[in-house]
């Protein structure tokens, strides 16, 4: 890519989570700006703040305003960008800390979850000339009319990979406590191995099925503006993992790819089912509509109609949703005519991915034979060009990653 | 004053100490609102928050940044308006929380010691047009270019004052931790009254003395824009102390005034001397305006002429300001050809304050009489049209403040 001329650096809770951490981030920061680049720094909240706070907006009210939420939240991540401007300038280098909403960051106005609509980059353009670098609290932003708002949890990635995207930043460096992406969580494989690069698609997945390294919407972000993403440790020296763009493989890097790049699971959802559905139409629109007017994602869907004309359908939610789900379920099996619902929470995700699978059919059977050999029933299937998803009990978590890390020789790369 | 439509009411830092306490300010809040009134209300950061965030800063840099102290400090405001807020609706009662950006508080550009220039109050009264009680952060605002500014510790009651200003509310009710005005501290001297009323003037002496119950900076305030104030408890129900103007008194209550309405010290203080300085014309504006140049307040200031054609130049200073004034001091002497720099950091200043002195030539007397019989040696005399101020040894602070209150009779209001 040439000479890089500016870099946004994002280091997150645990990287900032005590003085000391937040000098040794100075040093790096410090160092950076000294090779010659310009330099942008994106902060989370020193860890373990959010989780105070939280607990004290719940002694006052279990569900709070969101709108009040997002103005103590926001309070974690100031904190921590005047500390570091603090240590920089301690360091003799020119630094100066914006809050999400000085450094221009408008949102739409969902207060906990909101989106970045558009960032008006000038003032933070302005601070570079004069030489200095720019700490940015993460996760938060304004509306139009001035209320704070927050990402939600982790949208820290997401603020940095958005501002290298306004200021056409050379490459956005996520620091976090691993030092890459792996083939898959090292605590449950300790053969895991890390990747050198990833392509954008196969980060997604990664993201969207719990593997914690990187913010999801971060990852679309970043495809999306094209931005380069590189994911590397705040604690040891290293190139970390580069999220390149598909097209920017060669013919000869492509030939290379192995079909599966890593194994992600989720142990944070939940499933739920409405049996007995009329099968008429428009009646997962009638089940799915009032879900997602709540604010609630849902992750699988599997529908299958019966020999009695009525069908089940079953999908998944995050396991804090659970109940909130159900309830609103109740509420339509009550409109629609279903006999009843059931939910499940001991269960988990796991999912191969890797856009060599495009080009190989047979990985999905490898895959279930794989877990057939070692007895593990498979409740539930979805698949994507590069990925496959199964749901399984809980219980086989490990057992499953283990296997499948071994049978598409993970270990090996 | 007739119906009142509009109350600023201000809880200091041990009054929102807590979330117990916090949700007894919004008892508090909801019953004010549920009598009719509306309600904009100024909080202070929870006791202790502010300390903890000068650590973390000070673990980093002794002498921050005062541009990031700023940003840092402020974040203790935003926590209690978001916590009051979510108490409020939590009890039903509409409320939103503003930071002092938010609000429209617009300061100059002094980091750390900010001044409010203006207020922008049309969202505050949007939002109170709207029903709601609005929750102001205090101790804060905005430049005109962005920054985050604080007012200075103890700054909220000056939020108050001046959003009561702005507002044209009917009273500005200062919650605090003690019941009203004192004619002394009651830990000093036990048989201490508390004051019904007082005058502007005399709360102006009061405080600037070191009685710590309001900032001095909200009393001058009020007595501007001629907004009534009220100090009173959050602990506990009473009537507190109203702070009026002094053309509020009809002759009757005039006539009723006592003499001295109370005694006044100040522990914070320490004395500076430049000895030998030549007696030449413009040398207290040499000494004093490098002084004021660093921005350190000076108070007392005394010079005499000797018989050998110089001059001892004396002035008290906050004593955390001692070390820096000492410094500056040296290097003025060396100007100046001035023999020596002495200083006293043991040293308190006690005063007797009372509009009914303006008609009693002898009070003066009476004060030092009062000190000499019980052997104490008054260092330095400041007078004033309602107050008369010595410096004496900190050791005979509580002796002296006593003697002073039995002798004019304090303990019989």
């Amino acid at each position: 890519m040439g000479i890089m001329a500016l870099v946004v650096q994002k280091y997150g809770g645990t990287s900032v989570g005590s003085v000391e951490r937040i000098l040794a981030v100075a040093e790096k920061v410090h160092a950076t700006k000294s090779s010659g680049l310009d330099v942008v720094v994106v902060v989370s909240a020193m860890s373990g703040e959010t989780n105070r706070l939280l607990a004290l907006a719940n002694e006052i009210d279990k569900d709070p305003s969101l709108r009040e939420q997002d103005v103590l939240l926001s309070t974690g991540e100031q904190v921590t960008i005047a500390l570091l401007a603090m240590a920089l300038e301690k360091r003799g280098c020119a630094a100066v800390s914006l809050t999400g909403p000085q450094a221009g960051i408008l949102t739409d106005e969902i207060h906990g979850k909101a989106r970045i609509q558009e960032i008006d980059s000038d003032k933070i353009r302005t601070h570079l000339k004069h030489g200095k670098v720019v700490i940015v609290a993460g996760f938060q932003g304004m509306t139009q009319s001035g209320h704070i708002t927050t990402l939600g949890r982790g949208g820290s990635d997401t603020t940095a990979v958005a501002l290298a995207a306004a200021l056409q930043a050379d490459e956005c460096q996520i620091y976090t406590d691993v030092d890459g992406v792996y083939t898959t969580d090292p605590r449950v494989v300790d053969t895991a191995s890390r990747l050198e690069t990833i392509t954008f698609e196969e980060m997604l997945e990664m993201s969207s099925l719990g593997s914690k390294v990187l913010q999801i919407r971060s990852v679309e972000f970043a495809g999306k503006y094209r931005v380069p993403l590189r994911v590397l440790s705040s604690f040891k020296e290293g190139p970390g993992t580069l999220i390149k763009l598909d097209d920017d493989e060669t013919e000869g890097e492509s030939m290379e790819q192995p079909v599966i790049s890593g194994i992600a699971f989720n142990r944070d959802e939940a499933k739920l089912t409405l049996r007995g559905v009329p099968d008429i139409p428009g009646a997962a629109h009638k089940i799915l509509g009032p879900i997602g007017d709540a604010n609630i994602l849902v992750d699988m869907i599997v529908q299958n109609i019966g020999a009695d004309q009525t069908t089940d359908f079953t999908f998944t939610v995050n396991r804090a949703e659970f109940d909130k789900t159900k309830a609103i379920l109740h509420e339509i099996a009550e409109e629609l005519g279903a006999a009843e619902v059931v939910g499940d929470t001991k269960i988990v995700k796991v999912s191969i991915v890797g856009v060599g699978m495009r080009s190989h059919a047979a990985v999905a059977s490898e895959m279930f034979k794989a877990l057939a050999d070692d007895g593990i029933n498979i409740q539930m299937i979805s698949t994507s060009e590069i990925k496959i998803s199964v749901v399984i009990d809980e219980r086989y978590l490990e057992l499953a990653v283990r296997s499948l890390h071994d049978h598409f020789q993970l270990d090996k790369r």
